[in-house]
Order: structure tokens, then C-alpha cells, then sequence
């Protein structure tokens, strides 16, 4: 059988560091990954354009960088404490817990309807013996741990499960000393951490993962207005990065199955192609009401009310929220950006290639320089032009291997263009410039490289 | 008393919003620190000045981005789980809990030389009474969490007190996968935890903190080297981002004090102003030999050894470690940049005024655009630089309270440029430019604004 594109992305992703599995010497975990040189960068890349598309270049918008660990009283007054809970069960036969919900989700996307008597019908997926199942108990996804020298309750702290509530809590010292009001957001990247019972489909869930969280703040009779901008924005910013349309759809999370704070929330599906389910969340727009400002004014008896001075009323402004996951985002730009075409090879016939067609902003190398051989005359200047790139951008260097093999390497993993020092280069001065996509070939002179890239590289 | 530059500079970073305190509306935390709009803008800053420098400018360098949590054995390889543990005391009036040697060297800092009877000589820090201690009880510096439905041994994971092990474990996969071999380097950036007893100093000792490690891997041989290239290169890089050589100091760490790994320790010290003992650790370079490399092979069983083709020997590499903690960093930034000069006021006096004088590159906001007044005629041309510059910079639009003011304001922030639009820019098309250091102004056009601030901002 023919490997899935996703296979095929996930081999590409370990075999040339983008991602490992975290922990790996030590039999690993399924729980993380970690991210070689070419997955820093990809993800930097997504961070720095996120950040300034959502933030920088709004003057609506501003920044913030909220601690991961927070007291328990925090995650009281958010909810996570009392429902941030999935149901778990236990199979018989092989002691594992699972999420109940998982299961029965399991099932449908396989049988195409709900099972007729609940877990009874469902099979131990690891060893397809007839169900046999605990009750379900309810289990917390926060994860814990204690500050100070022993372990007690005043020491309990969470690893926060999401970003957001870092900047609810400080909405007043944001609203204060940016002199900001409503509409206005603030957003925020960086860790969370969730325990799940069944991380899995590579980096899509894991209980270590970073978000890209937008909390924006409007008068309530604004907030449909807004949340119909910032599902309109998000859909844009993947397209503009290069999503193709039709691998992405909206959907409209019915009120059954949305988080405890929401009163609308539309989900983007990227079409990742898991088994039994092709589409997976990608991101999601939340209409979080002002659940969040006034459970934290109740609980810390804080008042986080916004006083308009123009209608002379305190209102508890209303939150619309764009919650990304980062390494999601990679992972649906890199499959997005996955081809297999073909190439010319030196006998005059054509080879299979592999390319990541990635945007030229979020590619992890900007750009190769190759030395047509390793031949002295030609090092010093292919090092020197290098060097001279490296001061603005991730350049490789490679000598190592035939130049067709060396543009394969370049292509798969998605390095916009590859510049050949050549024995004519010593004369005139000049390299060739190869495109990733097209192929073509330019020369150009030497002094010129900086600028040919600057005009090409679309802002990196 | 006047107040101290240190306290100053805390009390701006608060007021401005560099820094919050970590749940504040719940009382606070002593532990953690929030970073507000100009925080994360200038902690971003640096972070992407020490990875364009030490990471993607160097063809021997490469970046990683490993996990937080980490199996229990990777900590039991590292020593950490054995040795990272620290004196605890109890003050046996106030029931609270101290590390013995903060309280030795905060006696030494005071007093000049070391306490004759040790602890029984040294006072009650909260009450002044005549101490009273308990034994010293060792306490671990790790933080621990548990994975999985069950808080049992099998679950128990650590948080990472150093970004170091993620990449020592990865060694093979980098080696591997981005084709490096020896002399090369790791560079990483990220959060890192540790359950201090007493933090404290601002943002100096938090319980969350975040580094910037390098792992440079080298021949035995050519470790020493390597050390001293380290040492200039990360002094260098401070400098030339504007801290004054008057304020930092090197410090040769004497064989006792050394952390269990290390065999030789430079720490570079800067002037932070502390009460009691002035300078502080700003970062260090360590030679970690094959301390790291080796204990990982023998406890995973995987070889770390590298092949070096050219003499066809195994070794295991030596390790330099250049490792800064990031908002340390930030900190010396602030207080090397704090000024307090005379700046003329309207009445044709002067008046004191407040100036972080940081590097263009750091400075949180790059330009301000400020219409003279608020009148309809100015806020349409003024909005619309605003919004062009955005594209590229981070930047403030201000058009509250007199102009003065609003350079005091950006003046206290560290804007390097305030752009003023007034009613002549109606007319001639251009607006006046004010310098944050020389407060000197020019004229420019508005076509020429942004290539105007691409010229001075230096890269930014």
C-alpha cells in the first residue's frame, strides 16, 4: 500500500530533523517531541510572522508573556478545576486507560454511527478482545506540581492548560499601563500543558504544546462584530502563508460539545488526513462572553470591569478568542507545502523529487550555497558568500555529494533557492541561482545575491 | 534617602508595564513574574539578537527546541535528581524555611568575613531575634509532576532546571540529521524551572526563568580553546549592544563552588546594585568535558561517542556551555540604559527627564507617531504612518496630553524616535523627527520616514 501524504510528512519530518521524539535515548514518550534545527526555525518563523500579522501591525493589539505556572486559586476561577475533566475508563484485559469519549469517537469515524450500547460495544483497541470496561471516572487534565519544600496543599500549582488566563489576570495592569480600551487585544505565545490520556497523531496532541492565543476585548453588542472580523482574519493568515482553500473548512461547534465558557465557536478543520477522521482541528474563534473577567473579579474580589469614560458606564467587556496551536499550524503547512514531482536527472530522463513548497517567509533555510566541487579554488568564495548571507538569514552551507543529490536535499526541505559557486564563478564573478519550485536557473553577480534574495524572499 | 538606580529602574518597569507581578489580583507570587506589552516586545528583542548572533550568523551552530518535561531517568543520568539539591533551614520563631548558604552569604555580604559559629550567629531575617535553626535538610531544587491518571512513580516526571540535558540527549539525532560534527554547537532557548527557596531580586531569582544555552561540542584537546573563544564571544555580545565594560567583571569560579559537572567556570558579573553585595551573575561559560555525553551513554545505553572519519578514532566530545538566563539579561539591559539628564521645558527652564537610552535593536517600540494635536485634520495623515510603519516595526500612536509629555513618555520607554505630525505636515508633506538620546529634531518627508528610520534603527 501506497504511504498516506501524512506518512510520508512525518518520515521527511524525523529523517531530516524537524522533529524527534522527545526523550528519545531513553525509549522516548509519547507525550512530546522535540524540534531539531530545521523545526526551530519553521516554528520561529510561524511565531514571528503570527506575531507581527496579529500584534505588531495592529494598533489594536499588544503583547504579553504570562507564567506557565499559576496558583490553584487561579484555575478555580477559571473552571479548569471543577470541569476540566475527561472521562476515563480502564480495559480489563489490559489494565490501560483510555478516554471514554476517544473510544466512542473511534468508533464512529470507523462504523459511521454511535454504538448502539455505549463502551459495551466497543473492543479493546489493543487487543481486540470484546470490551470489557471500569465505569468511568472522571480524571483532571491539569497538571500539577508544588512550589516551595514540601509537597502540601498551600505549595499546589498548575501548569497552566491554556494561555488565556495568564492574560485575563492581567487585564487591569495591561488596560493601566498601556493605556488601552476596548476593542483592543492582547496576545500571547507560549507553552501549555494538558495531561491527556491518548496523546497521539505525532505533533497534533501531545501534553506539551505552545499556543498562539489572542484574548480580544469588546463591549458586549460588539462582540458578534468581532467575532466575525477574527474568523475572517485567521482563515486569511493561513491562506496568505500559502493553505490551500480547500484544504481547510470552518465549523460550527454545536453548543453540546463547546467549552464550559463558550456561547459560539467556530473551529478551522485542516484537512491532515488521520486515519478515520481526515480533518482536525487546526484553530478555533470562542466567543468566551464575560465569563473569564467576571469569574476572575468574583473570585479575587478584583474588579476587572472597563470604566468608558465617553458613556460615563462600567461594563465587563465581552472576550473573543483565537486560540492557534503552534506546532499544529506546522504541521498543516507542512503537509500543505508537500509535493512529489519530477525532475530532470543527468542521463536525460526524469527522477521522482520531493519538495516542500513552503512560503518563502516560513521556509527554515532561506537560502543554500553550494560549491560545484570541494575543490580549493572554489571554497573560500562560496564560504565568504555564506558568511555575508548569514548576517541577514538561515543559510546552509553543503559541499558534500553530487549537486543533483545536494538540490534534493535543499528541495525537501523546502530552501526557496540554492546558489552554485562555480569554476566560472572565479572569472566572472557571478553564481547560479536556482529556484526551488520552477527549477530555474539565473545567474547572477556575485554583489547582486543580497539584493536578488531581498527582492525574493517576500519579507524574511 | 535617594533612591537607589536599581529601585528605580524596578519601579519604572512596573509602572510602565516591562514587568507585573504573576497573579497579582490573587495576592501575587514572589515566584514568578508577568511580562506586560514593553516586556515581551524587549524580551523578544533580545532573544532574537542572541539567535541571529549565536546561531544563525555561525556555520558551526544550529538551533533545538527540546521539551520541558523529561522522564525521571534523564534527570537521574544528568546527577541532577542526586546533587541538585540544596541546604534547608528552619527558623524555629517564624516556622519559615531558608537555604543555609544564602543566609551564610548574606551574613559574609553584610559583615565581611564568615560567621564564627556559622548558622548559630546568624539573626532571624524576618524578626531580627537571635537565630534559632533546625539542622540542614537537603531539598531538591527539581520540580516534579506526574504524567498519566495515576500520581505513582511510573507517571513521576521532572521539570527541566536547565535547557542543557534536552540537548545533550538529542546529540545523535543532531549529529545525524543536520550532518554536524565537532568543533559544533546547540543553541537553545526556553523556559527552565527551579523551586528556590527564597527567590528574590525582581526578576533576578524566579522559580520560572528563562535561558539561552549553547552546547558546543568539542575535541578534548581543543576544549580550553574553544572556552576562551566562548568567553570573549558572549562578553563581546553584551557590549555591543550597549552595556558599559565598567559594569560587567569576570569571575574565575574557584573549584568548591563549581556546579558537579563543571571543570573550570567563567561567570560574567554585572553591576546590578544589589543590597548587600552589588554585582550579580549575568551568565556563565562552563567546560562541562564529557561529563554530559558520557553519563547519558552509560545510563541509556546509546553510544554518544563521535567518529571522527579523518584520524578514525571514537571520542566522546568535550562541552563548552555559554548558558545566560534571559531576563538577567534584560535586567542589565534596563539598568545599563537608565539615565536621569535635563531636558528644556516649555517655560524656557529645564526639567529632569527620565531616559532608557537602550540599543535601537532592543528598544521595545522602534517609533512613535505623535499628531500635535487631536484635531481631525492632523489624526488621518498621522493613523496612516502609523499603520505603514507597523508593517515593519513596533509602534506607538499617541495623541493624549501635551506633546512634552508624550516625549517624557516615549523618552522613559526607550522609543528611539518620535514622529511628530503637525500642521505645516498639511503643507509640506513632512513631519519632524525627534532623536531619544540628543533630543536634537529634523525635518523629513514623509516619503522618506521609513527609509529614515531603516538607516539609524541598525537592523532592527
Amino acid at each position: 500500500m501506497a504511504q498516506s501524504t501524512l506518512d510520508q510528512v512525518i518520515a521527511l519530518a524525523k529523517r531530516r530533523g524537524f522533529v524527534y521524539q522527545a526523550g528519545e535515548i531513553y525509549g522516548g514518550s509519547r507525550s512530546a517531541w522535540d524540534y531539531g534545527p530545521l523545526g526551530v526555525e519553521l516554528k520561529e518563523n510561524i511565531k514571528r510572522e503570527w506575531w507581527q500579522t496579529f500584534v505588531r501591525s495592529r494598533g489594536d493589539m499588544v503583547g504579553l508573556d504570562s507564567s506557565i505556572i499559576l496558583p490553584k486559586r487561579v484555575w478555580e476561577a477559571s473552571g479548569h478545576v471543577a470541569t476540566f475533566t475527561d472521562p476515563l475508563v480502564e480495559s480489563l484485559h489490559t489494565h490501560k486507560r483510555y478516554r471514554a469519549d476517544h473510544l466512542i469517537e473511534a468508533y464512529v469515524a470507523k462504523h459511521g454511527k454511535e454504538p448502539e450500547n455505549g463502551l459495551a460495544d466497543i473492543r479493546d483497541p489493543e487487543t481486540g478482545q470484546e470490551g470489557n470496561w471500569t465505569e468511568p471516572q472522571m480524571f483532571s487534565g491539569l497538571m500539577k506540581t508544588y512550589l516551595g519544600p514540601v509537597d502540601n496543599e498551600e505549595g499546589l500549582h498548575y501548569l497552566r492548560p491554556e494561555t488565556a488566563q495568564g492574560i485575563f489576570v492581567n487585564f487591569n495592569n495591561v488596560v493601566t499601563t498601556a493605556r488601552k480600551k476596548p476593542p483592543f487585544g492582547i496576545g500571547q505565545i507560549g507553552k501549555a500543558f494538558r495531561n491527556e490520556i491518548t496523546p497521539g497523531n505525532f505533533i497534533f496532541r501531545t501534553r506539551e504544546f505552545e499556543q498562539m492565543e489572542i484574548e480580544f476585548f469588546t463591549a458586549p453588542e460588539e462582540a458578534q462584530q468581532w467575532f466575525e472580523h477574527w474568523v475572517e482574519a485567521c482563515w486569511q493568515w493561513f491562506i496568505d502563508l500559502g493553505i490551500r482553500e480547500e484544504n481547510m473548512r470552518r465549523f460550527d461547534v454545536p453548543e453540546e460539545d463547546r467549552a464550559h465558557y463558550s456561547a459560539g465557536t467556530i473551529d478551522m478543520e485542516y484537512r491532515f488526513g488521520f486515519q478515520g477522521s481526515e480533518w482536525g482541528e487546526l484553530m478555533g474563534v470562542a466567543n468566551r462572553t464575560d465569563y473569564d473577567l467576571g469569574s476572575h473579579s468574583k473570585e479575587s474580589g478584583t474588579d476587572l470591569k472597563f470604566f468608558d469614560q465617553a458613556s460615563g458606564e462600567h461594563y465587563t467587556p465581552y472576550v473573543i478568542e483565537p486560540s492557534f496551536g503552534l506546532t499544529r499550524a506546522m504541521m498543516a503547512f507542512l503537509i500543505d507545502a508537500f509535493r512529489i514531482d519530477q525532475a530532470p536527472n543527468t542521463k536525460g530522463g526524469v527522477d521522482e523529487r520531493t519538495v516542500l513548497s513552503l512560503h518563502p517567509r516560513l521556509a527554515p533555510v532561506k537560502a543554500a550555497v553550494l560549491p560545484l566541487s570541494k575543490k580549493e579554488e572554489l571554497t573560500p568564495t562560496a564560504k565568504e558568500l555564506a558568511d555575508t548571507l548569514r548576517r541577514r538569514w538561515n543559510i546552509d552551507y553543503d559541499e558534500a555529494g553530487a549537486i543533483g543529490r545536494r538540490y534534493r536535499r535543499q528541495d525537501e526541505i523546502g530552501t526557496p533557492f540554492c546558489i552554485t559557486v562555480d569554476f566560472d564563478t572565479l572569472e566572472d564573478k557571478a553564481v547560479t541561482i536556482r529556484e526551488r519550485d520552477t527549477m530555474s536557473q539565473e545567474r547572477v553577480a556575485l554583489d547582486n545575491v543580497e539584493q536578488y534574495l531581498t527582492e525574493r524572499l517576500q519579507g524574511a
